[in-house]
């Protein structure tokens, strides 16, 4: 799915057997182009030039509805914002147990608001399951009273483990956040994927499912430092640009995050860049299967593949170049683990070519 | 002073009379070319790939000791993380009244640090006086005692108001800090510009001279988001990688940002554009005095010029195209500002032409 | 167990059968009358009176070591200042589910420390089970290192559950902290009633087993307000003066808590009503256990009763004048709970009588 | 002023000299009295009894209108909840350059509020100049727009330097506030003092003259530990519940906190302590303008006496047993200050004797 005109970028990448992240790979070619085609002249600072005001247009156009868009130099900062915005004194935000901004960014979330917390909700298969959700923030207006305030609902799309809420479990989701009066947050570091999993359309994977605020991401997915807090619910967003700016996240040469979104955003390219690392996951995850030598952890939806190798077997594809991340068993993963295997991690990207996927395969059978 | 290659380049920006900011600039053709040469291939995130350590070793070469380098995304944060590592309890930062750390960073550096603040320190012409200084720290161990604890002592090099610490005088804000054992700080947004016009090494305007972290940065110089802190003395930044990472300034694409400190620092492409800039501001400067129609505010060191216009006069000259803002009037101006007067910025760059320069001249006269 | 003098105090409380808190209480006759001793005269203020060096020698003999106390107004000062000692960038403290730091005080230990957070581990009848925070505290050397850096272990005795820690329950939790080179604190809102449950000293209880840092809490135990950081290992301890003043935690009439604690101390006020508490409890547990109507949830150890009570049976005892609160489901609590049960739990304190805890017997049976 | 029955608890106090601080006295017989009458039996606790609610009502008695009051254990904490009640991202309050809350309390304010800030404006004799005020906060929609946001004003009431504003010179600063669209803080510390020394009612001197939020000091005016944050103004205040329970400032035995209340308010005992000690300042200040031999600062007005002496005098007084403490120059000082002479304050409080101040009258003369 990587067009032709990309022959000798693709070729940089061949046989390369890169599954350790999607963030290993570097910048979609026509991500660069547009950087270099924005280097020369002169732009108001700060996000007030010409390109800003267009791509912030064409994020609301995506979205089919007014929205605000405020870039940030990584998905930790996105959603330490997004939460800034929800927050409240002793604030609580609800999110799955292995969700990023709980594992993942060493406690951004609580410095951004001087000392909200997230509360892991359990959940099968990566997803926040609803009932318990309900459980857990109608314990705040009782026993837990005194623990804090719920303040916010975040989920994962995709979410952390490969798989993908359908337009039903988000409504659900919501639909409990909203009983509770809780704004809806997305962590979308690979909203492209979640949305080519799905194959429906911005508006209908957030707003018109309740979502609030996202967390919109770019990096992941081509572009080489590009990540956004769409905020979709004009209640909420007042204060993200002077919070913003307080973080450090307001940027002098702003055109150049515009730039790659303006990129990105142009003739679908981030859903073609998505739906290729979908599928190079899905022909990963066929390799693996008709390998008959590897288990898959679960159903793989978007572009990663978790599947279980005796760590020798690990050991000996490193040796033979492969790169990937062991992986700590999720809390929803009730499989069977025989003894000297464990789950490895197998992420692909825009930049995974069919190649890698087989020469892969080939060492894995 | 920008070589024949970038002729092209520099087109764009001919006559544009761009005076408002260095940071209205785009980004240097290297730096552009360096990015896009980077743009392809695997590498791993986090800043642990190939590139990351080779622009970090470079780093140390150009300070002549080994340095640990930390990337952030722009100024405020370089600043913020910088005041983070000095943090006490009740902290107080003693800066200069006109930093841009108290006056331009809505507070970042109080959030950054849980509640420390900075303290304004006079002195003239942009520049902390050391006496003042030394009485405003020895006031903490005395009558301002319960106000908190002495934290850091931070400069800026090249100054706001475009004049420069000499040597000596970068020596004798040390001598003071290092009297009350307080580390310095060198808020070095416009690094490059400053050591351009000392003509001294990175090593004697920062360490020789008692200086233990800097600000580093290259975006307003060229690169399109780049800045870093530099930490010379190795007692400090030892929390430095978590700092960030809680702060949302690790970056997963590290490359990226360091593809642009590698094409910056090579061949001396960052003095060629300082100087090239501090020759710009100094020719513009030349200009207005030959005018005798508009009065420079105090004599430029760097790549900043202000001058006192009437008002009148300056919206004539924007109505031709010219883009500078008004200042407001700093303490350490003494001069006489006469009725309908007020002083202008005007900010030369990496991409400011002679042909700009003197069609703004040409404006002038 | 309360002494003849006391005989007027104590008639107040005659049949008020109030279980509701140990807080509900008021201040013990003999803090009365120290506060009122110390009513009259000047002294130094912010705690360099000499009541202040007497009172903070006083607990270096009751803790056989030379230890540094700070006055705190309340309990989650006392938790919420330790954490601040042992703060890190990206804390987490590991407690236990139930612990009152975590589910009861609004998120003070987020607040103090910017943003560091309470990981819960789970462990039968209210105490941290050993190999369970063995195993979450190494998950941060792997699979949870970007979640952030592990900064204490706490523990609380008595438990919020009317259990004990016993030494060798203390040592195998200190055995973990110390294997992963944490400082171990210990919440002590119920210090006294833990120490006269076990019949060990204070070095005992804490510093012989491994305890860094206390919560040492009066207030529950017959002050008024008199609640301590007591730090048992030199090395913390060293802000804690400047954490509390910029906590609001620092009096200027430091000898009021002085006065509290003297009399706290003197004549082993403190264990004699904390003695008197648990005996009070296991009275009623005992009447309890006799009436055949009621069961225990669990054994109490210290001065707190949980109970089964169907709803029905606790509102006619409410009606009857009766106070106690309805507890959430223990994690811990694995008994059998009937339809239209609910866990009760009843508290005594210095101020329960003999005749209150008969006469809710008789209501019971 | 001190009545009959309390002359066994000054004679304490007789001959002692001690002008050091109001701080240094302990509690008056009627406060004592009032907290031991409220020892026994039980209340509910975190402020839910009896007398929390009759205190609360008689707050509202007292300001003639339906008030808010939370207590608080220090006037530190009183001032930063106040702040954490007007804060915003970027915070700036506005206060003068010698107020408490910049000086004296450890950076309580910028960790209350995440790093809001005091900007410290000019005024002669300790009362803020509404012009300074104007053009500072003016400055922030213009050139320090960047720096941050104006949140609140804040007066000191008496000031620091024994001065009092006047119902005019409260309304001045108000009506600059107002203008400005922030909230106004009266740090009342020494609430009583003023209002003594402006012979006016509590709402004359706060709501009916712009005053919004009150920091009400109970302690130096006679009570042992009692201060409150007393919200006027109904739009402020409706966090301040869960900030001060976030912040340790939530007391489980609250009603020794409104027991103090209820007696320092009864019989207008506070109003009576308040003009004794007004009463003593201005006799002290009569003795030294009588003695010819040391010179006023400037008038007193309240219950603070600012003096010059030579260094070798006041030496020679402390000798003799006398207690005060060396003051740093006020900003708005303009006398004549001849070498070897520092300017001294000296504090009179509720338990100031008529004997204590002639017999350092005699010392002086």
């Amino acid at each position: 799915m990587i067009e032709a005109g990309d022959i000798s970028h693709t070729a940089t990448y061949r046989d390369s057997m890169i599954f350790a992240s999607d963030n290993w790979a570097g910048a979609h070619p026509r991500i660069a182009a547009s950087l270099s085609a924005h280097a020369a002249g002169y732009e108001p600072a700060y996000g007030n030039g010409e390109l800003d005001k267009i791509v912030s247009q064409r994020f609301s156009e995506i979205f089919e509805r007014e929205v605000a868009v405020f870039f940030t130099a990584t998905g930790t900062a996105a959603n330490a914002l997004s939460m800034s915005v929800c927050n409240r004194i002793g604030g609580v935000a609800f999110c799955h147990a292995e969700a990023h901004m709980t594992v993942d960014e060493f406690g951004a979330m609580g410095f951004f608001t001087d000392g909200a917390r997230t509360l892991p909700v359990a959940g099968g298969l990566g997803r926040i399951d609803p009932k318990a959700l309900d459980r857990a923030i109608t314990r705040f207006s009782h026993d837990l009273a005194p623990a804090g305030q719920p303040m916010a609902v975040t989920i994962t799309q995709a979410t952390e483990i490969g798989t993908v809420y359908g337009l039903d479990d988000i409504a659900a989701v919501s639909a409990v956040a909203k009983k509770h009066g809780l704004p809806l947050h997305m962590d979308g570091a690979r909203f492209a994927n979640g949305l080519a999993a799905l194959e429906v359309t911005p508006a209908e994977m957030t707003w018109k499912n309740g979502v609030d605020i996202v967390s919109f991401g770019g990096t992941k997915n081509g572009c080489w430092m590009a990540e956004a807090v769409v905020v979709l619910n004009p209640e909420l967003g007042r204060d993200l640009q002077v919070l913003r700016q307080r973080a450090g996240q307001l940027f002098s040469k702003s055109r150049f995050m515009a730039a790659q979104f303006e990129a990105y955003l142009a003739d679908d390219l981030w859903l073609e860049t998505a739906r290729h690392a979908n599928a190079m996951a899905a022909r990963l995850a066929d390799t693996l299967r008709a390998s008959n030598r590897v288990r898959l952890a679960w159903e793989p939806q978007a572009n990663e593949v978790f599947a279980m190798l005796t760590r020798e077997k690990a050991e000996r594809i490193r040796a033979a170049g492969a790169r990937f991340h062991e992986w700590g068993l999720p809390q929803s993963f009730d499989g069977d683990l025989p003894e000297g295997e464990a789950i490895y991690r197998f992420v692909t990207s825009f930049a995974t070519t069919v190649e890698e996927v087989d020469a892969f395969g080939a060492l894995i059978a």
